[in-house]
């Protein structure tokens, strides 16, 4: 069967679809995609077991076929190629035949039977529990940018290697945390009739971020996958079945002290003080006083340090307290947008709560971390 | 002893220098900069013991002093601070203190003697061989910039580890191989009244390609050494002490049959080539005809080919020949600038040349690659 379509269209469909090809991996079937051609459309589909993605076009075929092509091959010669046709021609021996004005281009294809099957939503799952909603795309995408830095990247915990979507009658909250920082970020703008929560894995988290646009997402949710319908794209993931911890537990309630300081000109410090903190707490200390912040590190190892003072308003006791500075550079760098940001502080133990200062309209954003011991 | 210096002026100076750091060495001495402070001027010296960079900027001091100081931490910390003003104060315990308006930053010094004797020209080198030349920069970045890709990575043939500076009557010629490939380009413009050659180690070449601007640059060449002189920063490198390969001697000089070809053209078609030539010797075929060239790849492991038709000018005997895919592509990359090139060939088994279809005034430049057996 056979089968044209532009070159640059193929490409811009393979390049939504090729972050869920693994590049290692002991299935090798997997580094295949799957093309569906069916009624004059095709569907690529690709898969690491995880998290699928599925996008399709208009084509101009002759006939229904599946195949199975390799991944990396066809992107490649697809993007190296200028805007032009491609016909596709599926032999009966094994080979797909590429054929462009100038050059004809030969791959082995294997059969689709091979492809592992990927879940599908709404029509398989009707009988099931089946949740659904629909989100504004930036809205979605501002919330995944507030808090995927804060997943755990330790396999001991499962749970937390993924991000918390927890349905409330406020709206939706997303949460992340590695037990040594926590993101609380809560959108006040979706309604649904959900009571339900969902950890979402970080592999799904990291391509949404890419492929997310302004447009609406719709979500499905099963009891054991969730699938995001993008505008052009879907992609469907794996949830992972495990209890997420009891973030509140976690989140100090009268943290009194409050610290107000300009984002940008702590993050810059923070910066040059991480040149200091090498050793393995990478601790940094803050010396809070009245409107005063000194921020210092020091490496004993090459017998250097460095110390610097900030402008804050701060009316609370004065108080030392460590920091990993790594951490407090992920959350700066998450909060940039902000002008300035309060630290809620209570002792140079227990957990800090850092907040924009101007909350936004319907948005409630709450980050909080945890300090290291300054004498040992 | 105490100096002070602008932020931004002194990270412009360490940028420069920074390259001839070592990133790795058996020897910590070399992770250091050599600050040498004398009647208001500091010069900053680096070396890995082949290169050496150094560069000057005023600055306002009470003294003269010499310390060697951590390279990349000082690199680290100018470079991380706003425009503001430094100010340097060495104590007499190994301390070296950077104060800012609002920091203060300690790094630890060495004493200079531990640092290894730079080489100096031409002070110094009075009594040798001394020669001496100025060249255009623009022109030395060129010359370089053809060349210094075909350099040899390989060990075992130190000669070819560094491009050759030859004085000859018609100017400075520079030529580089690694046994497959060759380039030879003469830059006519030179005068000078030397009678030598020279070769400079890669890692002097690819720091000059970095450093080299529009301005003259004095070349001082001893029997071990040579120095380039830019306006704002010297390198020094040690020759390489062998004797070049007798490169004439692979030059071709009947190859009769001719073929010109549009550079893009068959770059981009052997970009895609390379998909397919991905077995040892990533091969790929050209066939040529009367205004033809065909060019074709097949990789049998996983049975995937390419095959593409390029409109050429030929009359010569039909004939087909193999090349490293790689090798082609490094050539009509460095040839990118030149609308149509010419292929100079004889059989399949001899080396063919490329030159560019109009040459350059005052420029010689030739390319020459070796082809690959078809059948094996």
């Amino acid at each position: 069967m056979e089968f044209k379509v532009n070159s640059k269209e193929l490409e811009k469909l393979l390049t939504k679809i090729i972050p869920a090809v693994p590049t290692r991996t002991p299935m090798p079937i997997l580094e295949n995609f799957l093309f569906e051609i069916k009624d004059g459309m095709l569907t690529i589909y690709a898969t690491d077991l995880e998290i699928s993605l599925k996008s399709s076009i208009n084509i101009v075929a002759d006939d229904n076929s599946n195949i199975v092509v390799p991944a990396k091959l066809l992107y490649d010669v697809v993007r190296s190629l200028g805007d032009t046709t491609i016909h596709f021609e599926i032999s009966g021996d094994g080979k797909l035949n590429l054929s462009t004005d100038n050059g004809q281009y030969v791959l082995s294809y294997l059969d689709s039977s091979e492809f592992p099957e990927i879940p599908s939503f709404p029509e398989e799952n009707e009988s099931d529990d089946l949740a659904e909603t629909s989100i504004i795309g930036l809205d979605l995408k501002e919330a995944l940018d507030r808090t995927a830095f804060a997943m755990s990247k330790e396999e001991m915990r499962p749970a937390m290697m993924g991000t918390l979507f927890e349905f409330i009658e406020e709206g939706l909250r997303f949460v992340s945390t590695d037990g040594h920082r926590l993101v609380n970020f809560l959108n006040k703008k979706i309604s649904h009739d959900i009571d339900n929560q969902y950890i979402v894995p970080e592999k799904a988290i990291s391509v949404l971020q890419k492929v997310v646009d302004e447009k609406d997402v719709k979500l499905y949710m099963s009891k054991t996958h969730i699938s995001f319908k993008l505008s052009d794209i879907e992609l469907i993931t794996r949830l992972i079945g495990q209890k997420y911890p009891d973030y509140k537990s976690v989140i100090p309630l009268e943290n009194e002290f409050l610290m107000t300081v300009e984002t940008k000109e702590l993050h810059s410090a923070i910066k040059r003080m991480m040149l200091f903190s090498t050793s393995n707490t990478r601790r940094v200390k803050f010396s809070i006083n009245e409107n005063n912040l000194e921020i210092s590190a020091e490496d004993l190892d090459i017998g250097a340090s460095g110390k610097e003072n900030i402008k804050c308003e701060y009316g609370g006791d004065p108080i030392d307290i460590g920091f990993n500075s790594a951490y407090v550079n992920d959350i700066l760098s998450h909060l940039s947008a902000e002008k300035e940001i309060v630290f809620r502080l209570h002792s140079p133990t227990k957990a800090v709560i850092v907040v924009p200062k101007e909350a936004r309209e319907n948005e409630d954003l709450m980050m909080l971390i945890m300090p290291v011991r300054l004498n040992n």
